[in-house]
């Protein structure tokens, strides 16, 4: 491979690069709201298709269609594209550039930045794997690995029919030799980039505590001065959730850890080389926290951000909560939380704990306990070799790599790992911002590092014994 | 005294009467809002000028004034008349009839209302006692009890400067013989009427546990993954909140209960008297409440309304509190309380005792505490001459009593307690509904009863030895 000729032909074809970023970020596709969203997918096709895919399609599912495209060029390996099309809405925002006119305007930071929802999230990295892929053919005529696309539209519903897909299209997956989705992790200000080795599982929980039978204001908030004989369906939660976790926030539910891994093979080796390169002060300055937890160590807090679970609080709203005070004996309360599970805790054991928890404490009568699977964990050692070509393709670009072993946050990437075993590797270069949030934007400048990145990637990738 | 003639005065001047009504009625005085309010006080001085008070003025207080009158008929006995003459507001409040109109509609259920703010809460009840001493005028020329008029512009505001006029005219208090609220109290379906004996106190309490110096996000929500190393304030609220009470309910503050007073002469009596007139069942039935606290007896729950403190949970806010889940780590979560207090608690040595429990338990760096002593406690005891004389003109209207010992509620009456030891009475007939509701009104046909009523008292009152 000549890199050279690579970024002569990104440079020479920028500007026809620069309209694919502008053509999938200008094309709604807000699959909560249905927004152009089948459009997209009809555009995506069209693209793999004159890409060189022999096959290209929908596969329809119950939601939004997952687009589905092969490009067999007789190579000995292949790699699976995982994507998505869909973005969060953009209803009630306030933008500085219409959200699907992907504007190129100036910054006063960055220089040009394209302005648009799903210019980080993640239609702006889909476009630079595709651009990276047109430029290879356009050197080569051909391309060392054989490409297979999966790129969903429903990722911000939760990817609730991806799974169906992936049952369906196992045996073309499982022909894979690594999955690899694409990012722009590259930080904005240094030659820094995150490489996470995998995700967390994410499960969403909704308790809501509300009288009944059992006691309480079985029908409506009643007044505040029948506290003294009903029960209040707000303390009753309290006093049960009060049980869940101990001083140091421990989780006391039996059995909650018992199905946890911990530290596996090479992990020792990535927080040394982790905490080489990131620093806990600025992330807390970043973050506006002060202090960690039960004043962990550094280490000890990374090692718990990759190897622990946690059941964390979103957010708990009941009784009157307006301005000044409305004395009132509530309803009913409700608690939304996430569970965040490791390898190899399985969900439904785990929710059956927290149950057994409250059927202990004799609660289970004054809640409505709901709950979803959303994503599962996903882990892929820092020694697999497709791990340490994408390793090797950002340094080469002249970045230090912070590997992270375990994004704490969770991708459908973790569902992956369910059905099949083949390594996993997402991150790339590029630098976006703002994701979920008005003003979402890639730096333009940048993206001709991100394309090149997965140009170097797939050929490290395509050179490993 | 002669009943009958009352009576004639009042059915021969009806349509006055009713005028009054609608005068205080249709004038706002939204205390929050200021609208009207100036206005109400000087109709209410003119109005106690007209009747014949040879003194009758605003006292000026930094909030709203309280309107102060004399009238002097050389009585060996004076009743203090306390009201109020603000009201709650009503935007966005739709009504089926203007609420400052007080127009008189005609009702499905209770025939003819006078439907608008303030019908029941206490604008009717204040412009009755003003019709009673005006029938009493009219048929006698004079009255059989000195009378003073104390009416606050700020009851929906929390009374907070009455205290200071009650300083300012202590004198003028303590030389009357008994203090009275008047209230429309009459069942709308039987002849039933409540009588409360005194009130509970009342401080509310907000706390918020937020991220800081202690830990947790101190500026904003963060990212959710972040819980695992991170303090959660909601969490944190959880756990301490969790040791405040036990299963049964109990309040664990070291020393809540210390000062509690507990029943006292003549309370066995009244519970007896009210369990002979007042159904636990159709109490549930109405409130929508199935079971009592702890599966508690009827007199046990009488006797823990009437004696017991309560530390109840009104609302709680924080989080992500909107549709579905949006998985974040909250920077802040609110909890707003009432403390109900009793004889002889002293608000200022439980505030302290809660603040220690959190001391204690090594939380009091996490949380802003803030609180309000809003009204005190009062208790008559039913032996009392005062209270016979109410309970006896109400009886002569042919009405049952349900005597109960205390409001758990609370109300201004509380504050008099504090500094003057003369009986306080409140009650009356006459039936209304909805306060601080949209369509709040009065059963125009019942308050005949309702002026009669006071009538009777004024004069077995002014009968007592």
């Amino acid at each position: 491979m000549n890199k050279e000729n690579f970024q002569k032909i990104i440079n020479d074809n920028w500007d026809s690069h620069v309209k694919r970023y502008q053509k999938y970020i200008s094309q709604p596709s807000v699959s909560n709201t249905g927004h152009g969203v089948r459009d997209m997918a009809h555009l995506l096709v069209e693209d793999f298709k004159e890409l060189g895919c022999q096959e290209a399609k929908l596969y329809e599912t119950a939601g939004w269609p997952v687009v589905y495209a092969s490009l067999d060029v007789g190579a000995p390996k292949t790699i699976l594209m995982y994507g998505m099309y869909d973005v969060q809405p953009v209803d009630g925002e306030i933008w500085r550039s219409h959200p699907f006119e992907a504007n190129i305007i100036d910054d006063e930071e960055y220089g040009k930045i394209i302005v648009g929802r799903g210019a980080r999230n993640q239609k702006g990295p889909l476009a630079a794997v595709v651009n990276a892929i047109k430029t290879i053919l356009d050197a080569e005529g051909t391309l060392p690995v054989n490409i297979k696309f999966l790129v969903e539209g429903e990722e911000e519903m939760g990817s609730r029919h991806l799974p169906g897909v992936v049952e369906e299209l196992l045996d073309e997956i499982n022909a894979c030799d690594c999955i690899f989705f694409h990012a722009f992790q590259a930080s904005a200000t240094e030659k820094k980039v995150k490489q996470y080795l995998g995700t967390k599982g994410i499960t969403e929980i909704q308790i809501k505590f509300k009288g009944g039978d059992w006691g309480g204001p079985a029908e409506r908030h009643i007044h505040a001065e029948y506290a003294i004989w009903v029960n209040n369906p707000i303390w009753e939660l309290i006093k049960a959730f009060g049980t869940i976790k101990d001083k140091d926030d421990k989780i006391l539910i039996e059995g909650f850890y018992d199905d946890v891994v911990g530290e596996i093979e090479g992990d020792a080796e990535v927080f040394d080389r982790l905490l080489s390169v990131w620093s806990a002060e600025t992330w807390k300055k970043e973050y506006g926290v002060r202090k960690f937890k039960n004043n962990m160590e550094v280490r000890a807090a990374l090692e718990n951000y990759t190897f622990m679970p946690e059941l964390n609080i979103d957010g708990i709203i009941g009784g009157y909560t307006g301005e000044g005070l409305k004395t009132l004996l509530p309803h009913d309360v409700t608690v939304k939380m996430d569970l965040r599970t490791v390898p190899n805790m399985d969900v439904e054991k785990t929710v059956g704990q927290i149950k057994a928890h409250f059927e202990k404490l004799g609660v289970m009568d004054r809640m409505e306990f709901s709950y979803t699977n959303a994503y599962g964990y996903c882990r892929t050692k820092q020694s697999d070799p497709a791990i340490q070509a994408m390793f090797a393709a950002q340094e080469e670009m002249g970045y230090t790599v912070q590997p992270w072993p375990c994004l704490a946050g969770s991708a459908p990437l973790g569902m992956f790992q369910k059905y099949t075993d083949i390594p996993i590797v997402t991150g790339g270069l590029g630098h976006a911002a703002l994701p979920h949030s008005p003003n979402e934007f890639a730096v333009v400048e940048t993206l001709k590092e991100s394309e090149m990145c997965c140009i170097l990637f797939i050929y490290k990738f395509a050179e490993l014994e």
